[in-house]
């Protein structure tokens, strides 16, 4: 057996109501990648859990890309591999899929290599390919990130948000595309509505970093991106109501949706009604309780 | 002589950047307000310092209204009193001179009144005699403070700024109206600006809450409001320039201008380099080496 690396690549969740492209979560819920080295030069790739039956096994394959282009820089690309991807993420659901998939395939190729990248290289090249990067960036360092597009190269920085938030999951059994939610939204947007936001994510960094819950209660509403995003999502006004009903802090769109997350107290359960305003249109739907993923990727010594 | 109360007010900086409408900062610049009871029901208004040749002496004084309003809702207003303002905040510059005035007033008469009303109270009484929250709220509590706007009251909460950051306010002699400022600024505004903003406010908060000053070179950007009152501030990117060439991390203008801060590390002198930009328009311009004020409006036992 050639050399093996198992890493552990958490979801994320982008925008968190106010925060649109800029705030992201990583959230207890792993994509495990095993990559190991093998004689020759072709890729084998086995897929398990969530995508077991969509995931490519070929060259196609998000993590196989993501590592075969990270090898080709390291000049390590005459060697084959055999990729296992043991998947809890649900796919296109809004819960950084991709970019679990993205940083896994990158950051196991980077020690099968020798590690010759940094996480900042690596973030770029992961940045390069998922096109946006406040999942990707929040998958690699875990906790609450901050990123900033604009004329210079990404910053970010990284927030450690206090124990004690309950974070619930529902995810309907429907898929929205990126590109579509992306579509729907203005290119121009009243100075008020960008204030509100302005005001709203100040309050949602302090509030995650002191554990001020209340403030959450103002924090998470958003008046750029969700309210354009209903007509992609039905059902979510009703959810964002249920959430507040059931005695959550607020809720939100997970990054495109169509998840929904639900901030709350710990002794709050939120998740069936959540649920029932998607079911009450026929929508099946899931409820995941997580919790926020402080260590971003990491290397397992599981055994495969 | 009747009772006699003194409180000192500091300046404030409002926006810092990206925190148009959002952010507000209390300064070591401070109005003494002494508001001492009289015989009678006639009012007797001084000032001194900042605003001594302009200020009026009667009714129409900001300080004097705050405090008559008040006294009349505390059902106090049967008594006359004597105002002396000792005001070192320069007047219609973007320091905050007005919501020093009304917070002055507000907290003295409150505490001649025997205090009947709470902070919150008395912030309230103050947003709507000054239209907005930011510098109002910043005079009173100290620090630096969040205020959110929207279909709820407002929502605020304020966080101490780690120490080691200078601030250099340059103050050209040359006045904007609020109302002009906000004259200039558009309805509507790129999405993209939106979210290029709501990274930096993100990043700001974080870093003043943190320390981390080398944020703040990405983190004091701004495209909501700077970029459209260029045009009434004749210096202003010649004013960011010179900051930046000087060793600031970063410089934005104070509320509604004209007023320029930098903020820098202890050992630079940004304030010379950056009057310049004003004086070769022969704009005259002062300096003023400030640190924040982390206390808010306080009771002074001095004597006057």
């Amino acid at each position: 057996m050639g050399k093996q690396v198992i890493v552990k690549v958490p979801a994320t969740t982008a925008n968190l109501g106010p925060g649109f492209d800029v705030l992201g979560m990583a959230l207890n819920l792993y994509n495990t990648v095993v990559l190991e080295e093998m004689d020759g030069d072709c890729q084998l790739i086995e897929v398990k859990g969530e995508g077991e039956a969509l995931l490519p096994r070929d060259n196609s394959n998000l993590a196989a890309r993501a590592a075969s282009s990270l090898l080709f820089s390291a000049g390590y690309s005459n060697h084959g591999y055999k990729l296992y991807l043991e998947n809890q993420i649900p796919l296109m659901s809004g819960l950084g899929s991709s970019a679990a998939a993205i940083i896994g395939g990158l950051v196991a190729a980077n020690i099968l290599a020798g590690s010759p990248f940094s996480d900042q290289d690596i973030l770029k090249m992961a940045i390069e390919i998922e096109g946006h990067p406040d999942n990707v960036a929040a998958a690699l360092l875990g906790g609450v990130v901050i990123v900033t597009n604009g004329e210079e190269s990404y910053m970010y920085t990284r927030l450690i948000p206090k124990e004690g938030l309950r974070i619930t999951a529902v995810v309907p059994d429907f898929n929205v595309s990126t590109a579509d939610a992306r579509s729907v939204l203005p290119k121009q947007v009243p100075l008020q509505d960008a204030v509100y936001n302005l005001g709203r994510i100040a309050l949602l960094v302090t509030a995650l970093r002191e554990g001020d819950w209340e403030l959450l209660r103002v924090a998470l509403h958003d008046r750029l991106h969700q309210p354009y995003r209903c007509q992609l999502v039905p059902g979510l006004i009703d959810a964002f109501e249920a959430a507040l009903e059931s005695g959550a802090y607020g809720a939100f769109l997970s990054g495109a949706g169509p998840t929904v997350i639900a901030l709350t107290p710990p002794d709050c359960e939120a998740g069936g009604i959540i649920a029932d305003a998607f079911r009450s249109r026929n929508i099946a739907a899931r409820v995941l309780h997580l919790e926020p993923c402080l260590t971003g990727t990491y290397i397992s010594d599981a055994q495969y």
